[in-house]
């Protein structure tokens, strides 16, 4: 008997051009697919075999269940009209480069096991610290996301405490004040996650509030560190955000500076949304003292058309972040590990994906500029949507829009229950299947969100969801 | 201007065809790459560009220095004569559902964002599960690595031990007993980086010895343990391992049970390499007594022919896991959310990557028998050399073989450094570029490992590598 192998080099050669032509048709036809997938839950479950297969099934037939049985049941990410949350996306080159990492599946712990992929990643994060006008002392490394980027940089600032968190931890201790990270009300529960897991709990958060344009009250937080400081708390982290979720706003990282530096704070911003948007030139305000800041986080997934996941951390020290994770077993040693940079010193994670491939491959197609222009067209088409709202009685703005997301309501006179109309004409575009926006409260009211970021997003798109808007507001006028 | 978009859909259909046999033709020639790539450190930086381009570049010549620059600077993983670390595969059906994962790149944060990422990861988990032989009350759940899972299992423990911790954290309380974790001397790195990260600090884990076949010794655990307990302590979660890393060694599960159930403690089980071996029925003993484990993670990214990264946690309390991490805001609230299930709600990060549909894909190409027959075939060719080693005078077993790790060293008569010989044995095959080992240490001595994992080894690369070692033995016998 031959030795079982892999799929022999004429079927990969078949199925992979049948698969990338698939892929083809798909964004082609993107466009007449429902945004949100049409089904309820426990659809797709129920017309998925309970075991798995004995024996192996043809590729055609895995194939044709992915055309009849998961198609259908996708909320399409790639589909222009996908306005909800953060609107992201893929794009050609990105997904190539994918395809490439699927196919090295190689492991990037030690430069050794991968040195292009070590090489590379600092090569590329060091190109996109110069395209976003950020200085030199910020070394970039790669995470899966920007949760996971933020609980590092978190972690690097815990060890920055010298309290010997590390070696001692935590718990069992009576010789450790309660530790204190500071963030906005309008913070994303990502650094909420992080400092439970951290184990600074809950109690080691406090929300500042915010001004009436969503941003931290600057003066607010210097008070609440004072207070906490009179109280035997150790506040030890700031993290700022540039480009909320709620409403992409952005912290005064120039007030918030003196603060920190004052108390010997680190400062982490979380850009991981609005920094790509700092590449176009005459948006790279939006990161104005971040010369400053210790640690940056920005998702190339987000807004630089890179496929899910790569979050960048860029960080003043990496230091402190290396004491914080490295630990080098002997089956990891390596004659060379000395004068190299190894990825896994800087993290909670061993193994690496190949990251960085693609994000080169992406800044190499569509070069600065051409990334630049698709951003810029991006805030062109948020600032068209948010003066159509401007300049009709029936709609009103409910935040700025400095980037490319709105945040308005319907608000047509006579109205009682606002928040009622605007769920009712949420759910209504969002069953149309043919735009998907998601919400969030400003101000305790119910509050729409439109964010374009998909590459393939034009101006067509973008009436088409205010007509859709409006065709709803029509329909649902008896509340 | 016309809006800038994407690559159009002729390109699209070149250059993805021009890739895939780009990849074909990898395959096929990578018997004759150097797997450790030949390039000292700074050699692929220094033919870098210090700028990013400003207009974007042709795919031709993006392809051309994949060619050139990238290839030569990859430490080959997808070599047949990879043998180091714990040798690992993409495949095939792998590597086309990561194609189409990062042309849907969608984030299955929650169930409505993916409803096909949440249930078909059920589904092929749950298929998983039974090909392991593993009950109906462990339910799975995807992570990026072994790392992330293990970290999401501990913290779970941490949550089950009602100290308040997620609201209260652990610093500035008097009330709070060190609590402790207990692995065995041979746990792999990743379960003391938890530790750390969880704020339990390197003395929150407590480390305990093995026997002479590098399994924990379940007597000095129950010692150690009630030690711990006397001095005040609180010892809360006991991580066995089924096949460690240095030795693929497999912890006596069913004697720690009850020291763990005794104590009330989470035993959570690494099988992050040695998991999908019982798939294979005549290995499936190697996971008895997890029908009482708390947790097991399992790496199909490792030894399931699956791209990097995808590692399942099984876990018997999601209602833990999820009470440690749920955390929604109002911008992730949805109509349908206390019917389903939403991936973020069990861990840190929030975006998570449509990692079910490579396994499916797997799982379905090759089918139980057929990913069964791979395993099965690489245990024997790990036999096959043990033999050899055993048969040789010149060579000797350092630790039992349960598995497709092979732990040996050279021991010719008359040779006083034997670390240094096998030191320079493994430089010298590793610097051949015919095969790549990697080592480690036990009972102070250096130690070769040969781990076979990669779907193209064959007995022809395993026979290969045993000419190499007796060549270099020769080569190096001055020692």
């Amino acid at each position: 008997m031959n030795p079982p192998l892999d799929m022999n080099k004429e079927d990969f050669r078949r199925f992979g051009h049948e698969l990338i032509d698939w892929i083809a048709d798909y964004f082609d036809r993107i466009d007449d697919l429902p945004v949100l997938a049409a089904i309820e839950p426990g659809d797709l479950k129920a017309q998925l075999p309970n075991a798995p297969p004995e024996q192996g099934e043809p590729m055609e037939r895995i194939m044709a269940d992915v055309d009849r049985l998961i198609v259908p049941a996708l909320t399409h990410w790639s589909h222009p009209s996908f306005f909800a949350y953060f609107a992201t996306s893929t794009s050609a080159p990105g997904i190539f480069g994918e395809l490439l990492t699927a196919a090295f599946d190689n492991k990037a712990m030690l430069w050794r096991t991968s040195p292009a992929s070590t090489e590379l990643e600092e090569v590329t994060l060091d190109w996109l610290r110069q395209m976003m006008g950020l200085d030199k002392g910020l070394i970039g490394i790669i995470y899966d996301t920007a949760s996971v980027s933020s609980m590092h940089a978190i972690a690097a600032a815990r060890e920055g405490v010298e309290k010997r968190i590390r070696e001692d931890g935590m718990s069992g201790r009576t010789d450790l004040p309660l530790l204190r990270v500071y963030v906005s009300e309008q913070a994303h529960s990502s650094i909420e996650k992080a400092v439970i897991t951290l184990g600074l709990g809950q109690r080691g958060l406090r929300k500042i509030p915010v001004d009436s344009e969503f941003r931290m009250d600057a003066r607010a937080l210097a008070t609440a560190i004072e207070e906490d400081i009179r109280d035997g708390y150790l506040p030890f982290c700031i993290v700022a955000t540039v480009g909320t979720t709620s409403t992409s706003s952005i912290d005064p990282i120039r007030e918030i500076i003196p603060i920190g530096e004052e108390h010997a704070m680190w400062l982490h911003v979380d850009a991981a949304y609005a920094g790509s948007a700092a590449i176009v030139p005459e948006l790279r305000a939006i990161l104005e003292g971040c010369e400053r800041a210790d640690s940056i986080v920005v998702n190339p997934h987000k807004w630089l058309f890179t496929p899910f996941d790569l979050s960048v951390l860029y960080c003043r020290h990496m230091d402190l972040l290396k004491r914080a994770f490295s630990l080098v077993p002997e089956y990891l040693r390596t004659p060379e590990q000395e004068k190299v940079r190894s990825g896994s010193d800087y993290g909670i994670q061993l193994g690496r994906r190949f990251r960085a491939l693609k994000l080169w491959m992406v800044i190499r197609y569509f070069g600065h500029e051409g990334l630049a222009a698709r951003i810029r067209e991006h805030v062109r088409l948020a600032d068209l949507f948010g003066s159509w709202v401007e300049a009709s009685p029936d709609w009103e703005l409910l935040a700025p829009h400095p980037l490319a997301l709105v945040c308005f309501r319907a608000c047509p006179a006579g109205v009682k229950d606002l928040d009622a109309l605007n769920e009712a004409i949420m759910h209504g575009v969002n069953a149309s299947g043919r735009a998907l926006l998601s919400h969030t409260r400003l101000n305790d009211n119910l509050t729409l969100r439109l964010s374009i970021g998909n590459i393939r997003t034009t101006e067509k798109h973008v009436r088409q969801v205010w007509e859709l808007l409006n065709h709803e507001l029509r329909k649902n006028n008896e509340y």
